[in-house]
């Protein structure tokens, strides 16, 4: 049985460094919100920055804005504040296109860079739009396959004949956390690239990147970085390779001199040969909000938090909703889970939709899980205690029986 | 020597059936806009609008707002809003990434419809995107090659080996317009598809893509669509092609059932599977507006507008300009020009730089381009004599000499 107690942790909140953060971001009052690994909350200096750009770069500026505002280097510009985050450099980080997009770029360069080899390694049930990208590629691309392994087997597929090995660091469902140094080590032995998606990663838990020797990764915009629904991804291409580095999706802003109007493509020196089409202006610009907010928190007070978070909505789950037949879907070693908690409950999808009726977001997935983020910056100690408390009494009420839960979808 | 007088052109803006929708848009006082080719002008709905997305839809919504604001078929909704700008049928546009990425989707896809044929046709000078877009398929792709040859000598590259013709409708440096159903029929004619890239004609000039046969398009939201700097571009799939359509960069959003989570990529049906990643909620939200807002024009009174702009503005400059050295670039015939008019000229960058410092807005393409582009919806014909009179004292007074008109990037 837990001692823990809702003034305990309302304590933890009077004495958390990171509770000055929870204004920045505009919450209605009354919800509780373990979704931001999904769709991260609005910072009000977001709602700011969008009403800016459209007014007046956009609205007066007009086209002289390219030059005026910078939009032309906007790509690398939030690109450097996200490489601060994941334990890259200045130069190896851009922002463009989405997530799905990245991965395509990233993969098909890397079977450039790897002539010979046509094998691509993943794991099953890696978040669905990694997989069908690589399928899109094998498809299309003459002699390449698509092998996947679960995590335990995963080390005996790569070998020689592998040109990439594709993962994603925290997994969407469990949380689980590969260890990043060790599989790319594995990987660079045997000549492998490795590419690590960073979704549930950046802005979540500590990236080292390079620390890790990794080559490629890319990541989202929307979850833990707040940069709204649909916000760009990222791609980050390690200094090293970025002179062999070419990617087929060589839109006009990859181009070394995209205003010479040239018939024939040269790739910009650097990062920028990562970039496709025209930079979407409105929605990177206030996706560089949510990712100043969180350069400027304290990578390590985040983590600490998040781990606590993690193991207190564990051990408040286990003494209060003990009888109801949850399991623990994510590792209970804090060291090996990301900033989230998932349980298993085979009335998983209806009990969510009761404890959303009460003003309480997670999300389920398919098919049994319900998935609970933290994101310190703005989610409270004593949000777990009145989340759990809530999930008791869904549960001691029966209220997921309601009719009404039984339908609707959701998203990543 | 022309009659026209500014009286004349204030006449006729007295009785032009467009005039109120300039109030539409939020135009500074004294400018005169004519780059709505290149980026369009902000609508007071898209500010608003803008504004209600992040929030209402992010900031209380959140992750719900995929149901409750129906995100999830944004892109669909708004492409069939484009659709009814381009001849297309509902269910055969949607809206997504950038134009460059969607041109990829569909001549990869094309590759692909056409087994054992591994020719692109284009032509030189094209919108250099789509080249380098069709130059990193034929890298990427073995057996795919692209061939280019200017407008007279293109009919007879088109032949047998012919996967795919990718042309732009609308020239967007000499305005000139392609005869879309003698060249599709050409194209068709030998089993050749036929993309057209739409990017200066949506919203410009009237499009048929039905009724010229048309097999894929690609177009652009930031020009004539007023979707805002880097708005999402969109795609077309004629219905009869959807259901053999694969394409390449098959991400979530075109899964028969996304949310499923499944390891194996089945592609939705219909126009759906021309999507990737995530849906850029904020960005395509914006881009709706400024689509509602052409498709509540009438499009006979645009293009009447537009070519008797273009008209008189030939005129203005041959009479008023007509010592100073300028060519037209821009075909005289108004039904073969799309919604701009260029000129050339030596000094054209020093002579576009010098106009803009006198709050009247063009392009400048390199090598020597002056382009002048169009909006019916809020450009008024006085501007076309305003803007002429200016250009005269550039010339005049020499003004362009000034040093501080050398050197300035600008973006199409």
């Amino acid at each position: 049985m837990t001692t823990l107690t809702r003034d305990h942790l309302a304590r933890l909140d009077r004495d958390d460094p990171l509770a000055p953060y929870r204004q920045q971001f505009e919450l209605e009052e009354g919800l509780i919100y373990l979704n931001g690994n999904s769709l991260g909350a609005l910072p009000g200096a977001a709602r700011r920055r969008a009403a800016e750009v459209v007014e007046q770069e956009w609205g007066r500026g007009l086209i002289r804005s390219w030059n005026t505002h910078d939009w032309i280097s906007l790509p690398e510009r939030v690109g450097d504040k996200i490489a601060r985050l994941i334990g890259a450099d200045r130069g190896e980080v851009v922002v463009a296109d989405s997530t799905s997009v990245n991965l395509f770029k990233l993969a098909a360069a890397a079977l450039e860079m790897r002539p010979g080899r046509g094998k691509i390694v993943s794991e099953p049930g890696n978040f669905p739009t990694d997989l069908y990208i690589l399928q899109g590629l094998e498809r299309f691309r003459p002699g390449v396959r698509l092998e996947t392994a679960p995590r335990e087997a995963l080390e005996t597929l790569i070998d020689e004949d592998t040109a990439l090995v594709v993962l994603t660091h925290v997994h969407y469902k469990s949380g689980e956390m590969f260890d990043m140094a060790a599989l790319t080590a594995r990987a660079r032995a045997v000549g492998a690239l490795m590419l690590w998606d960073l979704s549930h990663s950046a802005g979540a838990v500590p990236v080292d990147l390079n620390g890790a020797g990794a080559d490629f990764a890319v990541g989202c915009g929307y979850k833990y970085l707040n940069g709204g629904p649909g916000a760009p991804g990222f791609l980050f291409v390690a200094r090293r390779h970025q002179e062999a580095f070419r990617q087929p999706l060589s839109g006009w802003f990859g181009h070394a001199n995209p205003f010479a109007m040239q018939d024939r493509f040269e790739p910009a020196a650097g990062i920028r040969r990562g970039l496709c089409g025209t930079t979407g202006v409105l929605a990177t610009s206030v996706l560089e909000v949510g990712v100043e907010l969180m350069v400027s928190a304290d990578m390590g007070q985040i983590r600490a938090k998040s781990r606590r978070m993690g193991e207190i909505f564990i051990e408040l789950v286990e003494s209060h909703c003990g009888d109801f037949g949850f399991g623990l879907a994510s590792p209970r070693d804090a060291e090996r889970r990301g900033s989230q908690v998932s349980l298993t409950h085979e009335q998983g999808f209806a009990i969510m939709q009761a404890l959303i009726a009460r003003n309480i977001i997670g999300d389920f997935r398919a098919p049994d899980i319900l998935r609970f983020g933290f994101t310190p910056l703005y989610t409270r100690y004593v949000d777990l205690w009145d989340t759990v408390q809530a999930l008791a009494e869904v549960m001691r009420r029966e209220e997921w029986k309601q009719p009404e839960f039984r339908k609707l979808t959701t998203v990543t």
